[in-house]
């Protein structure tokens, strides 16, 4: 079993944002797995979407449940293997876990000592997160990475890594990700942020001060989220239209599947009946989504800071590399240097496999060496987290064949 | 010119509601274009949305800007045509038009004169909407429909009614509808639902007496109503990532479409091109999407109750025929008599041309007449209110062939 321990390294010297500003004395929190080699050839950096932090593989010491986000895709034999590569995660700035972010004292504060950032943390972009990882790596001595890989926001983070520093990236894999959001994407996004921001407990982002939480905003934001991340099938085979179970014992009959998949495909609306009678009632729970829906937004309001929210889903709006190309995405992807694997899922509708198609025909443009994956997986976006043995698969032959074989690197092909 | 008069009637028999509650001493606001034939055979009922209202087609005297919610559809030499048809719209119980609803006195309350519904509006479902609208016309002195039409949720009141009153229906135009809905569109209603409860200005409903609105919570209500009811293209169309205008002057150079759809397809994202400079804000508005989204919600949350939208969302969510038969739609709708014309939008999100296919696989399991329309557009949902020829062409055909020629009706020959 891969025990994970936390790491933090300070940062004294400011880092120039994209927005103009910069941040100086900042801390980034950090985990490896594996054993860096002589030559330092076989570091992987993961990068974590909207909700996740560096605590990417393997359990804490004396915590049995405290896998990483990944767990199931690195680690000792596992697809990202930990027995050959060198794994690092990096929490982000402006995050809420362990990294410097809106929760912690701002130096330039001009209320003086103790003031934390709130509302003041300055707004991060995927470009500045990536350079911020850059200089954690230079200071770990590693000068190329054998595999930069992400999901969703975590695939833009592994993308931009090919753009900002193309010489040194051998391998970059991007997962359920896209090259820029689309206006659905920014519109669901926006409406998180209004909740969070019209919520009174917000206080214009420094609610600390005032010992409040806005936990309305956050668990309208999250349940938002949660709808974007599954597809409409797997909702259905997993509540369909389903009751809730305190009042319809039916509902809870053994061997009935709650969470898994139901056996069957077709209609699935009317996969899982509806039993039981309706209570007639508009704010109490009737349907079992609705109960799943409000389970995980009371959960995410506890744990999740508003402000880091804030700034991540913009990190996720702002992001478009070819923007700087008047909107050419091939022109944007022109400088990278690595060889990609692309893997979108089909029932991913936040990220569908069209825009990996775009990222795709922008890097066939320019001759990079790509592979790419379409996987046919029920389970929307958070495919990318799953257990679909043909997606784990063609993740542990790409690093088994590729990563693992320096020669054949895109990378040193190019100097 | 159709200049439409809204009227109201008083029902002061307790109308039974299928949650075992009832409600007396009621109004319903109603319009009706055209002229009822001497045979009280030319009735045509209009069943509205979520956000509509009897004011369905014409304007009100003096005021230009007033055009009922479908009067692109219906009016003189429309394709439902007034000049041939006695078109009627009807408010709903528990919507906030006119009708009777949370907002107007409680008969009941046990505070006495002057206290208003409230939290305290009884659950009205799509059945009870058509119960009520079936005394209306009673009073008319109308036995038997030519049509029932509707859109979305009055798509689902016009498949209702061809069951509840078998007899009474000639021919149902089920537009943009659903036998139901998915776990995902009862998730997307109790966030918009948690949004207003969990808006300290709703008082449990009760905001009335406090002088409030829960403004917050109506505008993500609206927010997140609006994204579901456009299609992720032609929100790209229309506003892809443009930032806002008052910044950026060059986005709103003349001859750019801004709410017209972009000439040409392909890659919609890229269609509208980024320009002008990010303002690095998490909380300012920096893409025109959140501009149109925000506009939305506030005009939303000026006129549209929130105790209504809760009643309204439920009876969407607890819409269902197919449960009183153990979830079959088959045997549901074993019992209709009309003839049906049902219609879907290709890029119908919210209530995809899958779920009209439901309905119609149903009706032909029982040999009902069907006539089914699946119109290649690209609005979304939103399309059932637009002007696609196709679409116009298809209902005019119908009523023209179908509705208007008694012989031919489906109630007619089995009595």
């Amino acid at each position: 079993m891969l025990i994970a321990t936390p790491l933090s390294m300070h940062f004294d010297d400011p880092l120039p944002l994209q927005s103009g500003a910069s941040i100086r004395d900042y801390d980034l929190c950090y985990e490896t797995y594996g054993t860096l080699n002589g030559d330092k050839s076989n570091a992987v950096l993961i990068c974590h979407a909207l909700n996740a932090s560096h605590h990417v593989a393997g359990t804490y010491a004396g915590q049995e449940r405290s896998e990483g986000w990944w767990d199931n895709m690195i680690g000792p034999g596992k697809p990202v293997d930990t027995d050959k590569f060198f794994v690092i995660g990096i929490n982000n700035l402006g995050s809420c876990f362990g990294s410097t972010g809106p929760m912690q004292t701002n130096p330039d504060a001009p209320a003086g000592f103790g003031r934390v950032y709130g509302a003041d943390f300055p707004v991060v972009t995927v470009e500045d997160w990536v350079d911020a990882q850059a200089r954690l790596l230079d200071r770990l001595g590693i000068a190329v990475l054998a595999a930069v890989m992400g999901g969703s926001l975590g695939g833009m983070q592994a993308l931009s890594w090919t753009l900002q520093y193309p010489q040194r990236v051998r391998h970059a894999v991007v997962v359920a990700s896209a090259p820029n959001l689309t206006a659905e994407n920014i519109a669901f996004n926006e409406v998180a942020r209004r909740a969070i921001v019209t919520d009174p407990d917000f206080h214009g982002g420094n609610f600390y001060e005032h010992g409040v939480i806005p936990r309305r905003g956050l668990r309208i934001a999250r349940m938002i989220g949660h709808i974007t991340y599954l597809s409409d099938d797997v909702m259905n085979q997993k509540f369909g239209r389903a009751l809730r179970e305190s009042v319809n014992a039916t509902a809870a009959a053994p061997g009935r599947p709650k969470q898994g998949l139901a056996p069957s495909g077709g209609s699935a609306a009317h996969t899982v009946a509806s039993v039981g009678a309706y209570q007639y009632s508009t704010q109490d729970i009737e349907f079992q989504i609705e109960s799943y829906l409000r389970h995980q937004g009371n959960k995410f309001a506890e744990y999740f800071d508003a402000n880091s929210y804030l700034l991540i889903t913009r990190a996720l709006d702002y992001f478009d590399p070819a923007r700087r190309c008047g909107g050419d995405l091939s022109a944007a992807l022109a400088c990278a240097r690595a060889g990609f694997l692309v893997i979108s899922f089909t029932t991913d509708w936040r990220f569908s496999p069209q825009r990996s198609r775009e990222t795709i025909k922008a890097l066939l443009d320019n001759h990079h060496e790509v592979s790419y994956a379409e996987i046919d997986a029920p389970h929307g976006h958070d495919a990318f987290l799953l257990d679909d043995p043909r997606y784990m698969g063609i993740v542990r032959s790409y690093f088994d064949s590729r990563v693992a074989d320096p020669m054949r690197g895109a990378g040193e092909q190019q100097p």
